[in-house]
């Protein structure tokens, strides 16, 4: 963790343990660090899981292996380094996760297949065998801690620790969702990295549980962006224990579903808006709102395009309503668009309707609005129904900082 | 023009006059400054005019215009507004290009489909009827002027003014071509826009100059980035007044035609370097070569991945060699690449071959060039016989202060 806190940190939630859930941390230093920098999570048999993963093509051995472990929809076991993201590390650095995966499986009695591991830190080094083979035995053995020490753990050049939680009734039964995170840059392969985890107790089939997950990742993961770079080692894990012994939920017609389905995007909602609130160097969180588009997913391409403008993000940095490098972006996005029918608003208030400025526009409250921390941005394309939103940060001298002052 | 030069910036040159051109400057007071920002150029009959124009779907009018009065193929004047790009104003922007294209075809006796307009600096603002008509009652009256004056008169927040010259033997004919640019972001509808103007005595037919100019296009103009963001005003007209008396040129068969080309296609290249070398707080140039990859298309959008990543500008900037975050932007290209086969190098020195660090990787002749004005970048994909090189600047505090510290 760095010693300079985001000024749009959150504190760490009250996470709620989640039966047949257990987190361990303990110290490989995979960096000549005092910290924990290993994270070990165990889960009761019967445990379901799903996974969506970077689109980066050159992504580490952890994804390639874990995308294909999901096929058999079981797990028993998390491991997450920190420090070393193992990627593009070719054979050693597979190996690596191989080693892991027989070691855990051996401890636990379960198949490899079922043992998940994610890293992120410094790329282009193997992660080292040894560390990892020692580090991962004190883990087997540590006492169990908590979500915060484990949320923590996972965490490289994040400012704060980042959980969420929520809930769903199935029947008469509560299901309960606690999650971790870490991100700070959307993706710097050598420093920053997102690694998401969701932990939940309800009895859940794994695909059931894939179709929630990769619907939360479509309208949250997918919608957010600190600087537009897509990291490697990408990976958001949904684990479900079944414990809370509620009826099965096995597709989307299952009593119930909905709510869950509810419930898992609202925890992937908090946790995508806490990685862009460690943004780096972010001073402002940012709400881009598209409307009018002729898609859903048009809008969110819309949206991406002007939360990925630098100039766009220089502007809100400098609390300049500058409506003008919107225009731009919406017109470089590619999507269907009509310079004559956009409207554009910053907090609520329109400055531009149906391509001319507001011959009445008052920058008065749009001022007052971009000197808060949470900004929004209103784009009305006019073309038809499609609707999204996306969140990004500003982009300031505290990036040009993180990025330009560090040495690999 | 600013105060502070970049620092890689280049002289004016020693542009030729072009037989049957004649620049011309006037003061129009578009901003309140004591320049003249008003460029008017009228060319002979029988001048022959090709153009390539933004790909951004919120274009301003002149573009819009210049786009439809290409098909007739002939010119007899170009006007340049500085201090205001007139896009996003609607119908009244569209008017004030229509009133400018109507006074210059009744002083010339030309029609309004040979006049050319372009504008740039804030949007959102209808230029001022009345400024660009007197404006150019002074314009159309004014002494002829150098090119370093037109150069001057047509920029806005660049450091430096930007002029080129190449010339090419058809048979035994000489033909020369001058050319002029702005440019300093890419794009900064509100600020800057990449307008490029191209003046040769050549005769040649509208089709093959169009020909020429969009094949250098999209080796030079569409091969740069500042910071990823397509103005909404980016246009290169090229005019060729056929003054040289050279068997005309119709098509890539006609004796010279090659020549020709390739003097348009290096002019192109000067201007295109020029702008990336006056990039918003540029301290480095940047060449991203990329070989191996399935198509000469293939390679230059990953040349454009690694070239808009700003972790990799970052890096740059910090004279770090940090080969990870190439790694990182060749995978989010979405182009066809294999981690295992992907080589990557500084300055001509190997970093990583074939998905791996080089074992006797040696970082000090990289980290002495990373200290030069001049960096290359060198991506080998290992796919196919696909080639490019894009260019761009690194990503500064300069940039920050420039962007987020304007008021628009």
């Amino acid at each position: 963790m760095s010693d300079t806190v985001s000024p749009l940190a959150s504190p760490f939630p009250a996470l709620p343990q989640i039966a047949g859930v257990t987190p361990r941390v303990a110290r490989a230093g995979y960096k000549d660090w005092g910290r924990c920098d290993l994270t070990y999570v165990t889960f009761d048999e019967g445990t379901a899981v799903a996974g969506v993963f970077t689109r980066n093509v050159c992504c580490s051995s952890e994804v390639e292996i874990g995308r294909d472990n999901l096929a058999q929809g079981s797990a028993r076991a998390l491991v997450v380094n920190a420090g070393n993201s193992n990627a593009f590390t070719g054979y050693r650095g597979r190996e690596a996760v191989e080693q892991i995966m027989a070691q855990v499986a051996e401890h636990l009695g379960c198949t490899k297949e079922e043992v998940f591991v994610s890293s992120t830190g410094v790329i282009g080094v193997p992660l080292p065998k040894d560390k990892a083979r020692e580090g991962l035995e004190k883990a087997l053995v540590a006492q169990p801690c908590s979500w915060n020490e484990a949320a923590e753990t996972i965490g490289t050049t994040d400012t704060f620790a980042k959980g969420a939680t929520a809930s769903a009734m199935i029947g008469e039964t509560k299901v309960t969702i606690s999650a971790i995170i870490k991100g700070s840059g959307m993706i710097a392969p050598d420093m920053a990295t997102m690694l998401g985890y969701v932990f939940t107790d309800a009895a859940v089939s794994p695909a059931f549980l894939q179709e929630c997950l990769s619907a939360a990742n479509t309208r949250t993961f997918s919608c957010i962006t600190v600087d537009s770079d897509t990291s490697t080692s990408d990976t958001v894990l949904a684990f479900a224990t079944g414990k809370a012994s509620n009826a099965p939920l096995v597709d989307a017609n299952s009593p119930g579903a909905d709510a869950f389905a509810a419930a898992i995007h609202d925890v992937c909602r908090q946790l995508a808006h806490l990685v862009v609130r460690d943004g780096e160097g972010a001073n402002k969180f940012i709400a881009v709102s598209v409307s009018g588009a002729v898609s859903d997913e048009s809008a969110r391409k819309v949206g991406m395009a002007i939360a990925n403008s630098p100039l766009v993000k220089t502007a809100i940095a400098g609390e300049d309503a500058n409506w003008g490098r919107v225009v731009m972006a919406v017109g470089k996005a590619g999507e269907p668009a009509d310079r004559d029918r956009l409207s554009i608003g910053f907090g609520g208030t329109w400055a531009a309707r149906n391509g001319l400025p507001l011959a009445d526009y008052d920058e008065a409250p749009v001022a007052a609005h971009l000197k808060g921390q949470d900004v929004t941005i209103e784009v009305d394309l006019g073309m038809g129904d499609g609707a999204a939103t996306v969140w990004t940060c500003d982009l300031t001298h505290g990036y040009i900082s993180i990025n330009a002052d560090y040495r690999s």
